[in-house]
């Protein structure tokens, strides 16, 4: 049994673990990281990983990042929601730990991830659509995690859905995740709160009364309650979640569409209206087949699983 | 030297071509099609694909159809331009030639073509987007045909970049081949006539005095003599041409894009305000390769050529 680290980095934390073959975690830390500073991140990761080196035999170790990975798995090229810019992450760790280090997009290894584990597991072309802050993305294509010439393909989160729409931290705008993910159905409902105070009782009282107080997880919990304010933000969100997996469909016809993310833990409230846009969206409906959409499996610990595994696989990915 | 037949199949004419395994034409056809039976369409293919066997050792067929093809490369499940629903146009032809037939998607025979004997030479990851009276695509991925799970992958004419927008042929609203494609050039042109008559007025003078009689080579010659309600045609239409492929980036990734259909004909008067476009819309730019944008070599044999040398392989694309 060949075990590998797996270490998901995020903004302000990362969670690090040691993997098996077989895609089980036998030991997780997490540690607080600073968004501001990729270099003390680099020594923070390190720091995490040594420990779990200490007590475990591990051979490789698997960095998902969110942000653009180069093609030679090594640098965080751009992040749209971090500080990062051509940060050389690899060489970073990799210096500190003496172990082979190879970097990925987080999504990209939620992605293979489910796909080897998880949700995905039996479809030759697939992809992920991680809805959290932002929306990333994952391209299963052939049993292969697909990355693009340069290592940047799989951003869905970044393609225009409206002209002159809302701007994104990318610096563009109009791009889908300022429709589709978390933040753009907290700023739904808290916008709605602001003009009316009164329709949103419930999300208030759930926000300890003001807008600013209403997150993700209180807007699913007065949904499931039936508050109807809820619903139709999921609707909205949903809607446009739907949309871009019509538009993806167009491009990529993948046979599923594995919906991760912290958002999915809504389940049916996002997965219902996603599937109706989908159905109603999708080019030559009725003359084709229908993706399968599923919710992610393995939950919050896709990305160092995938990270994890994807270290083990010398040749890399394309 | 081992021959077959590609087949360009189009909603009006079809070209049929002996091509040998290096992608020459030795004999070429053209016959009339009648776009409203499907059935017919196949007697009329049958009968040139028989000629050119009466004169040359062919050993299969490949036909390219403006359409979405099924997976197993077998029929026609929808053309968003022609009567085609559910069309088994490689078992109309197949009963009558008595060779083995393959159907492929036009602009995916196309994109094959010149992943093997034209513009993409040499790319592994590749998006050919055929800019004719639609926007046709096909997508090269590690040096083979992409398909997706049912065939229908490589329509990117038919994602949305308009909410409520243009009414397109498929039946939705908003589809990108309604903005960046021929069509959409001469709409531009003939609607600026009819609400400009003066400022179109070289415009009118080569579409014979009408807004009708302004067709896409027209509006190319006007262009090259330098006028400028022409030039704003095409940097109209180059424009959403550019955005699209920016968003085509930011989930493909490819190391080329190769413009190819009628309207690439024009060359630099659509491909220098698309390649702009294209810079300033890519998200992460400054931090990532910047994808060649070149015209398609194969002209109008593309489709045919590729359809040909589709038909050699065995195991067909995935």
């Amino acid at each position: 049994m060949r075990l590998t680290i797996g270490v998901d980095v995020g903004g302000t934390k990362a969670a690090a673990g040691v993997v098996t073959s077989d895609g089980r975690i036998i030991e997780k830390l997490k540690r607080s990281t600073p968004a501001a500073s990729p270099a003390r991140t680099a020594e923070v990761i390190a720091e995490a990983v040594a420990e779990l080196m200490s007590r475990h035999q591990v051979s490789a170790v698997g960095l998902g990042a969110a942000g653009f990975v180069d093609e030679t798995r090594s640098r965080v090229l751009f992040a749209p929601t971090l500080a990062w810019r051509d940060e050389p992450l690899r060489r970073g760790v990799q210096e500190r730990v003496g172990l082979p280090v190879i970097v990925e997009n987080d999504a990209n290894a939620s992605a293979w991830a489910e796909a080897r584990f998880g949700a995905a597991r039996g479809h030759e072309h697939a992809v992920l659509i991680a809805v959290g802050t932002g929306i990333g993305g994952g391209i299963i294509i052939a049993g292969e995690l697909y990355r693009g010439r340069w290592g940047i393909g799989g951003e869905p989160g970044h393609y225009r859905v409206v002209p002159d729409g809302r701007l994104c931290g990318c610096g563009n705008r109009g791009c889908w995740e300022q429709y589709a993910s978390g933040s753009a159905l907290v700023a739904e409902a808290r916008d709605f709160a602001r003009r009316s105070p009164e329709g949103a009782m419930r999300l208030l009282q759930l926000g300890a009364g003001t807008p600013e107080g209403i997150s993700g997880p209180r807007i699913t919990q007065a949904a499931r309650e039936g508050d109807p304010v809820a619903l139709r933000c999921f609707q909205t969100v949903g809607g446009w979640l739907g949309q871009g997996m019509a538009d993806l469909a167009a491009i990529l016809d993948p046979g599923c569409f594995i919906i991760g993310g912290g958002v999915s833990e809504a389940g049916d409230l996002l997965i219902d209206p996603a599937r109706a846009a989908y159905e109603k969206a999708l080019p030559g409906r009725g003359y084709r087949g229908l993706a399968e959409i599923k919710v992610a499996e393995l939950g919050a610990d896709a990305g160092l699983v995938g990270a994890a595994d994807l270290a083990r696989r010398p040749t890399g990915p394309r």
